[in-house]
């Protein structure tokens, strides 16, 4: 099963949270599990926050690229026919609640429930859980990226 | 004169985000411009959503940094004595419209504006611009960082 992201078109595919040709980046690889979306990811050791924890940018660009990915996903299943690569989705807003530290050293879990699929704008829920607690929850607002970011 | 992140406690001062003590992070740093906060920062090259613009992860962990420091500064500005180390604070709900395409090659600018200060809670509002143009706007609610994050 390939990841939603290494479905992106080759020149799209540069993102530091997890596009496959960006070498310096996270490479967040997320998946359909049913219905819902997963992806899991190690913090490395300097991603901390105060020590012990992981710092909240990296839990909002793990959210953030997993949530645009579902999108894709989403989007390519409800409306496509399969000959053409997954629609790339760009983030509207992103709404966190961080609800309990996120511990470090742990492989964390997220999971996205597609709440809304059109085929220009995909809202989404997502949960960032450590060893089954769930440490950030997310709403998220994804749209189609715009012809003007293709440069 | 000295950034809010650089008050910090030396133990505190791991952040990725804007701790003074890894090497491996953005070293982000704020400051007081009158009632406003302001920081400054320029990606590097590889921090790209699709090419030619800064990935969303990057831009929600600038805001994140810069709205905690920004809460600390506030917090001892409205209650310390100066005798101790700001409070730090910590992020509970952090909700982030991404309104354009943030550039990259450009240093961004980050403004906050306190809307309320309590001991242990701070509302700020922050916006991030290029040359002059909003490409984010955030709310955020930084809490007082709890005990049980010393460890």
């Amino acid at each position: 099963m390939q990841a939603f992201q290494d479905l992106y078109p080759e020149d799209l595919s540069h993102c530091y949270g997890c596009g496959k040709n960006n070498p310096h980046g996270h490479q967040l690889k997320s998946y359909w599990d049913d219905d819902e979306t997963i992806a899991l990811f190690t913090p490395k050791p300097f991603h901390t926050a105060i020590p012990g924890f992981v710092y909240g940018g990296l839990i909002a660009s793990l959210i953030d690229c997993h949530g645009t990915g579902s999108a894709s996903a989403a989007a390519a299943r409800a409306f496509s026919d399969n000959t053409q690569a997954p629609p790339r989705f760009v983030t509207a807003a992103l709404n966190i609640d961080y609800l309990a530290p996120t511990p470090m050293g742990i492989e964390l879990e997220l999971r996205g429930v597609i709440r809304q699929v059109k085929p220009k704008k995909v809202l989404i829920e997502i949960s960032l859980s450590a060893q089954g607690k769930v440490c950030a929850k997310a709403r998220m607002v994804a749209v189609k990226m715009p012809e003007s970011m293709m440069i």
